[in-house]
């Protein structure tokens, strides 16, 4: 039987020990404990561990923190999607966004060229300076061969960056597939029509990527899903991660919710249909803003795996 | 000056009057008259509609209307998921599914082979059908030509059905594409692994497809969204849009909110920054499940526009 | 076993039909339908019904319904917040409400005098007019004794009022009782302050209506709450209809979802736990907004009711 | 401008820098960080502190961290709900409550006499032990007095109690007035009744509370609102704050959403209409659940006014 404890402020307390005391206060705070110690439980146990997120976690810092999981080896499979993608990109060759407000005045922003997710802008200059490149990449890779699959590009563009902070760098120096079942759903899906106008022969093979994706994990090995926001990533991890034997491990982090039956609200209730989770500790679902509760919960992970020598 | 307005019940209402009615009573039916209004706005503009729902609205009821309104020339150009495509063509083929509760016991669930969907159900049977068929299928596509786009693809998956609540059905029948940029994310893309293994030059050709999207419409001629729900359907949509030159008239319904900045919650106050909204009410956003708003918003348009002669 | 059915637009259906219709299509209008079918059942059943709802319902076109079911017989017992009270009193003695937008320019609205709610405005003169008003009905009530429960009070501005879409009005003239356990939270409770600035003794009893309201239905009948939004309103009548046996009957509309433990996101499935309410059918959650399900729902409800000769 | 920065773990990072940074990542983060320094600034400005928090919060381990501020000071006024008054009274003499999970079997709840708040369990034994406490004091309270404000009779409670981590014991202490403007809807408001039978010339004075809160900060000082969760004490603050002159800070912690015009879900952008807002950056909303959010934000705060030495 677990208590309620009154949670108490101690000066300079450290984030380990923050969320620890917070996971007895009660509602999301008990989630987001039981979610950290969930991640310590995967890594612990071998697990191969999935990792989705969308397209608005990488325009959000929260793309250099992905980088880094990479190579601290918290992460051996990665969906996501074209948005992700393509701003990874830019940012590892110059591209800066920037913070503003919830509400401003969406004409004004138009008129400087300025495009808004959320509170953050991305300038469409950067647009134009990634298109010239993408068009160049292309021209190269077509030289090597006509078609390519998704998780094959994005290796290739992996190979071209150097940055530390960069998702496809750090995937491609630690061997780590990035899959994008929705590659054209961006500006590259834009690029990839153009360049087929002059290059009708090149192609771009989803339907490959889908043995790539099966065979990234074996059957009978342990398997463990970070789910970050909803939509296609968070779908094709679970459903390519069924197709191979279910996993051992749920953690869903999402602001949607189930009354709309959306793939995005699914909590990890339903993941105890699966047939593989022995534990309800193996399964958890928080509600609320990923860019508050993912480095809360990681960090104080990452903290205790490091004291175990576990990474 | 819109006055706010006491709410009465008369006996016998329809449909039409009642929307018209709540349209005065404040906060989101004040949104969805606004809504309803617009889409009567924008078909009798001429403009060409782009129509996107996400494949839990398919495994919902709304399938024998989004096939209807295809018909009735309602949509132009669809944008959907690969659950979407499949679960149309399961139900054009016999299966039923089915009503239980969002809460339920989801490891006796598992037990019975019943996969849940918030409150529906699949069974494992009917994707055991889907996927004889679908082989089938696909040997028939591969003695025609190797390489298909999506949209190619779902067409000819539409000339076999049979089913007059059939969106593929319907589609086909009046020539309106249908997208899907993520079209292996589904049992479709296991089915299409599965024929790749026997038939490795057999291709999916997403990029194809984004030239399509863009030429189903010209930059000239106006333009309408209509988006349900949100993920790589809206965005695909809005990207595709506004690569033509932009809408005239935007409308999203969804239950997600705008403060994680996902595609899925964002509104349609940006719409407005694309610069070819020249009036509020040509961009409305209703916040709310799609399966009460859609029909009671659209219902109330049809029975208009009949009335004016234009359907 | 109930089967999702395709829907279809019928020309010119009736609410009745067309929210029959919808409940086969999944998610939330399944329960919307449930939710409509309750409402026949409860009343139908002969059990006192409990109606609760936050004081926005009432700046919105809500507050006529609310009237007419009272009116009707729909509702035994009201239970509201002070914000409630006060505008059906300024809607019932000449104040008109307007709908403007959710995105607004707040700092011009100030200067207009103009107070936002949502997407509705009420102006700041029809607070003065208000508070002249209720200065002198405290004057005429003062003189008659020192010491008012605040359902007394209410009763007394119910006399006055001349408004058949008044809710204070109609409640006066069906002997329905209105509740408000947070009487001084609004303007009302400024204009009680400069009252008793000028005489102490006067007194506001809200322990006097505790028993008022436990004894406004008796232990062995049958009771029935309809909750609309959460609150104060939704907490006070749950807690004194469990004091006096429980419910046998629930329904719940709200925005709000669970994850935070709130009383405004609490769905009927704790209501199980009351011990009284036998059927999975007798206790129904619909999440969205009020003031497009619960018309939709209740309209129907009186249609089949008055079908049934029962209203 | 601010630039988005990529998020990096540093081991045993403290909750002081990890806030700082993530206020860089985007989307609610930035919001979160942007509520701790308001926090600080409003400190730091010696603005009068008005806190609200809900039942819920009290259920929760906020409980002592609430007492905590208090005794810093960091709250002069506490405007909150019937619940949480009788909860902390109830910890306060051994009550222990425990956490569940949201999930759970609600009937076999009922069977053990356990009432779920969210995931969190009152047991109802806890109540019984209160009835007989408050039903004693009462009769005390009753020989000094007939007539009490909720403040006073919350005062009384205070005295009683010996808990450091108790709201009412530290509010006693510390000379902070704890307004309860719905103080009959809770078991409090049971025993009032109870007590009333026999006494019943005992009267709570809730109108006489109001010029309490009035007065409890004066005209021209410099006022400040926390507002945690919604309903009447979140619009019981405001509305006395408006009488007083209005807010110069306001930061608003929910998880309501806009979209439906409750209170709950109003958010700090009408603040702005209140006319003496100066700078966006003095009214703050984050959507999110308060027991992370709002222990995160407020520990950084306190650490750093510590550091400035002004706690």
């Amino acid at each position: 039987m677990k208590i309620v404890k009154d949670f108490l402020w101690k000066h300079n307390t450290s984030v380990k020990d923050f969320l620890s005391e917070i996971g007895s206060i009660g509602f999301q705070s008990v989630e987001l404990k039981n979610a950290s110690d969930l991640i310590v439980k995967m890594k612990g146990s071998g697990a191969k561990i999935y990792l989705t997120f969308t397209s608005n976690m990488v325009t959000s810092g929260l793309r250099g923190f992905f980088a880094q999981l990479i190579n601290l080896k918290m992460a051996d499979i990665i969906v996501t999607t074209a948005g992700a993608i393509e701003e990874d990109f830019m940012k590892a060759t110059g591209a800066n966004f920037t913070i503003k407000n919830f509400n401003t005045d969406d004409y004004a922003l138009h008129e400087k060229g300025e495009n808004r997710v959320g509170n953050l802008i991305i300038r469409n200059e950067d647009y134009t300076k990634f298109e010239d490149k993408m068009l160049s990449i292309l021209n190269e890779l077509y030289e090597k061969k006509k078609v390519w699959t998704p998780c094959e590009l994005i290796s290739e563009l992996g190979k071209i960056i150097d940055d530390e902070n960069s998702i496809l760098h750090q995937a491609e120096r630690n061997n780590v597939p990035v899959f994008c079942p929705g590659i054209t759903d961006g500006a590259i899906g834009f690029h990839l029509f153009m360049f087929k106008e002059k290059h009708p022969d090149f192609v771009i093979d989803v339907a490959g990527d889908f043995k790539n994706i099966v065979f990234a994990s074996n059957h009978d090995e342990k398997k463990a899903i970070i789910s970050l926001g909803g939509g296609i990533s968070k779908h094709h991890a679970i459903l390519s991660g069924l197709l191979n034997g279910g996993f051992d491990y749920a953690l869903y982090m999402t602001t949607a919710n189930a009354s709309s039956g959306s793939m995005s609200g699914a909590t990890t209730q339903e993941a105890k249909s699966w047939g593989k989770i022995k534990d309800d500790s193996d399964a958890v679902t928080v509600i609320g803003d990923v860019t508050v509760n993912f480095p809360l919960a990681m960090c104080r992970s990452l903290d205790l795996l490091k004291k175990g020598g576990i990474i």
